[in-house]
């Protein structure tokens, strides 16, 4: 029997289950398990913030496991066969179908109406589609992201969803060399994005949040200021970054804090003629006002929504962690390591801000790389 | 002496005074006024709803002259030297500097703080610097575009300051062989925006606005639905659009409204993904509301505010006039000629929306194209 | 039994032979042919001009049907559930995967390593996997578009693979309004580009070609200029498009020749900064020479291979041809309606140039528009 | 009297003139001379392998300056006026006018015919404009960037002309996330372009020249691989990139070496669908060929041309030197000081690649930094 974490529905404790070992469909794969991230979504998900959530699910989206059975031959997103023993990654949207109208026509692939997610709009009664558990099935057509022999698979859960949202939500910001840029919200979205805005080519990278703790992991990733929203007010923040920016603002704001209210203010917080990405308003935090002339006809500002991320968002993400991990530390996003049992635990520290990022370690004794896990699979 | 309307101040009846021949610059242009352009920034003008406007003022910012004396050399966009008799118009904006900040390194012309634009922030003090004049005084350094001689002025000064805004925002717009457009707004802006969807390729234009008379029009023009705003709500709006478009949404909308309410619903109308210009909150027509979450980031849309126009956008304008002004109807636009004497009926004729557009005439007998023109100076 | 023409190899007469008729794959189609173009790409094939050809074939790429049995449900690119008697058409690109490094993280769909194409890459011996038969058989996934009810289907396939292609490098080109659009090539490809240029509001279009027919229905389509290749040299050609273009060059060119010398030519004939698009190159024609440093670097020129075309351009030239298709006249372009029978001698006359296009009409009677086709299903 | 170096003509030996000081225009701005860069151009210029340069001329394009004397007023590129003793870098390219068809309507400011090149295309008996002299003179309108406290001007020298040059090259690239790029070439251009490819998040980055000295800072620099021409052939380069980069090719290739087989070479570096950026084609090194359907076409391939910088780039690189140089040490480029008695060995030099770089120094003891300029100046 394989053990999983469920999550029976909103605000139930977290249980421990057995699962029957999967029969492999043709083109599927069973993942033994090495870790699975703990998010800001997993709380979203045991508040019930979340629509068209069919509880009961296995929690854990992104996740990184070892190849343990291949139902016939599979291979990765750059063609190549995978074997058993391959350390991987997968694309938790499972389905974006690269068929319908929006994948193809509109070329808008995160509004696919096909698209499902491990961890989240998966039922238990499936199966094992979710990441808190010690097999991970993954289904005919799942993305599967081989790791690089140099990046450490801790290093990738660190990074967790929060790297390839946003890494989508830069590519869309259209970051220029030199540029300012104002980062709102120094979660793991943020805080990634200050990287990202770095490997940009950004001259001035400056993230506005909080708690001081995170502020001072920004600062750590290389962040030119910080602006700490407990101790300054709107009008406040405006005026520093105008005292940061000749007065005239960042060129690029990027919005990653779930509040609704962030959203004029980074409007304003932005230059003319600049660039404003919202990536973090992924639940409905309600209304906010704003003025139509002043904050975007005459700023003649571009203001661009951005949801999810891609089997591409996800495949550059893995090349620029192998490529910068050791510059850029997002190894120190996690701050804590649970087995099963204590996915209860994870989950109330990462709604407590106690840690800035959980990760589920399903094995006792995962290898930490390649070389590693081939020795483990032969002993 | 010469004769020029002067709008003294917000709300005070215009007057024709008489002004000095001037004195010519080396490099600039004295245009003896074919026609100048009434439209409703003109009515906002005399409202006192714009800004920083140094009344008294003469007003008329779109015009056609013909060259009457140059200052030594002077030459057009395409460098091509003038002469006395050429039929031009010229860029309203003066002194868009193409050094500064914003004209340099952002490369966003419409934002440089240098802009002043003839017939509205340049004082009647400082001379003839508006169309509804006998004479228009280019100071050096005005961009001067020829009317080509297939093109009668006229139906220039018809398309008017509403064909440059209109260009700029459907370029902003980035359409799409075969999307659909919907436009908000009938006024100049928004029936110029219609044709040009069509010459973008556009499968469906669609022309939310009003009143019946201008809804005609738009139909003439060949939009292939029209909504009026008289007759729907917002929601039934919405409804419409959805049963047009396959449930998704306009691939593109673009906002000519000027009413600030249209701003969230045209992010309602708009597909997931789509595009979403904002070019007609011109003034400050107070705030709004919306939902970050659902009418923004969820839908990944891109919300694009677009301020002014620029040279390049008046020649384009142009070139488009000149190729396809037999095609689509521009010249039905004007509804009305005045005489200098008559200005302030012109203003009030547009202000209660009894015609499209007017146009001051100051010559009691204006040729119609070069042709025409070379002979009247000659003779 | 089906009647379908074969192509049993390069130079070997065509030949019409029997089918049984398929049984239908869950999600497969079976279509009633309705026509089926012949155009340049069908001479390459029988003149053994592209690699890979699994001869014998059954020609046709560009087709379309009346959906005559369905192998459960299948539904349009819109997502509308298919119903038997539809009229549609389908890209003739099957397999085009949607997943592969290509189709996901290269966003590059037609350079898929998946793709295979009816009528040129899938052999008889798998069935009836080509327009020229009474039926065509729709593999699962292929992808369908429903031809609207106002668009007479002969005018689509007259229409052709060459508007999708010429979409393709339209949307490339990235034309903007009043710019002035050289084709170079008078053939489907570039008669199709002449209207698309004019749907994006060019200021300007002149088509380089010949011979003399196809000029002059380059001018019926609204050509401002045409310069026949027969008269003129590469120098004077040159000349030419300064002279009309104050000396600059086009804004925009576009090859569609399938001659080699054609680039280098039109690289010359584009401006500084301009934009070539490079379609027409479709087989090998031999190595050209040209100049680096005065033909690419020092004009600051983009230079863009278009490769084929895939689902959102065949979906995008059906609403394009749906809404213009009684502006510009499509349907000249096909000069003669063939049988089965009389397949052979549509190829040599389209290879003889003695048609623009031909098409293959399998059936007696078919009927022209949807109203017609349930007629007939019904009777 | 002021002393400059100049270049009477090609080939003649370089001789330090006289030169009386200049009264200043208002707006003019003279500069204390702290260092020019000697660059390839420059040797260029010595083997009149340029057109139109009006010999004799005082060669330095790129150079820093300390403020001696402002005729009235002037403004940074910021808008900041300028005060005597601040130190400062201005474009070379004097007279990029901002007003004509080039810089307006076609945006593309590099190929404005009004540009002018301090070092390059002013001659001395004009004045003081050229870098290798103790003074230089600033003409009105000439744009000027302010050196941050925080940059050793001698850095943003060493740097010099090639490093804005490689940003509008790797601007034109769109490099994304994770990309291979590969650069040919590792002189001054290519080493920067190499850096700048790391600053937005390559996944890999291959030099590809010579010799082993320059291959050697390009691995200091960053390089992950670096391929020595000397060694190979053009079929064993493609072979390496492809294996490097899973068969594919290069995403983006970026052509920096001035031989014109380069470019047929870089067009089968990169992968289907890939950029490729030629800006090393500065002068003419004569025709090559290639394959228009096999190179261009049927790789669906992007090549972009990139002629000069302009003063966006120019900004944009003194702000990536300021926030960077001390990850990449761009200081390291500059093997050797000169003062303006030994110009002519700095040349040669440069000419025999004895050092990436050269700076002239004209004082004798110039300030590294702000502070110590003020100091200097208070003396």
């Amino acid at each position: 029997m394989i053990e999983a974490v469920v999550m029976p529905g909103p605000h139930q404790p977290l249980e421990v289950r057995q699962f029957a070992e999967p029969r492999l469909e043709a083109g599927a794969i069973l993942l033994r398990t090495l870790g699975s991230e703990v998010c800001g979504t997993d709380v979203h998900l045991w508040h019930g913030q979340l629509a068209g959530v069919p509880y009961p699910i296995i929690p854990g989206h992104v996740s990184v496991g070892q190849v343990a059975a291949i139902g016939g031959q599979a291979a990765d997103v750059d063609g190549r066969p995978l074997a058993v023993g391959d350390i991987v990654t997968f694309l938790d949207v499972y389905g974006s179908c690269g068929r319908c109208w929006y994948c193809t026509v509109a070329q808008a692939s995160t509004r696919c109406p096909q698209r499902r997610v491990y961890g989240i709009t998966l039922p238990a009664e499936e199966g094992l589609l979710g990441g808190w558990g010690q097999y991970i099935y993954l289904r005919p057509g799942v993305h599967v992201v081989a790791v690089p022999p140099e990046l450490p698979w801790t290093t990738l859960l660190a990074a967790g969803c929060g790297l390839p949202t946003a890494l989508h939500a830069v590519e869309r910001a259209d970051v220029r060399f030199g540029d300012v840029v104002v980062i709102q919200g120094s979660g793991p979205v943020g805080l990634s994005a200050a990287i990202l805005a770095q490997l940009q080519g950004a001259g001035q990278v400056v993230v506005v949040g909080g708690p001081t703790l995170r502020l001072n992991m920004a600062e750590q990733l290389g962040a030119d200021a910080v602006v700490d929203i407990a101790t300054t007010d709107a009008a406040e923040r405006i005026d520093i970054i105008h005292e940061l920016t000749n007065g005239r603002g960042a060129d690029v704001t990027i919005e990653a804090t779930g509040v609704a209210s962030a959203v004029p203010e980074g409007m304003r917080l932005t230059r003319d003629a600049g660039r404003y990405v919202v990536v973090g308003q992924y639940t409905n935090a309600g209304d906010v006002s704003f003025n139509p002339h002043l904050d975007l006809n005459q700023k003649h500002l571009d203001v661009r929504g951005c949801w999810g991320s891609d089997v591409g968002h996800v495949y550059r993400a893995v090349r620029v962690l192998a490529r910068y991990h050791t510059r850029f530390p997002w190894a120190n996003f996690v701050s804590g390591h649970y087995s099963l049992a204590q996915a209860q635990q994870a989950l109330e520290d990462v709604a407590a801000q106690r840690v800035v990022k959980a990760l589920i370690i399903p094995q006792s004794d995962p290898p930490e790389r390649i070389g590693d896990a081939e020795r483990a699979i032969q002993e």
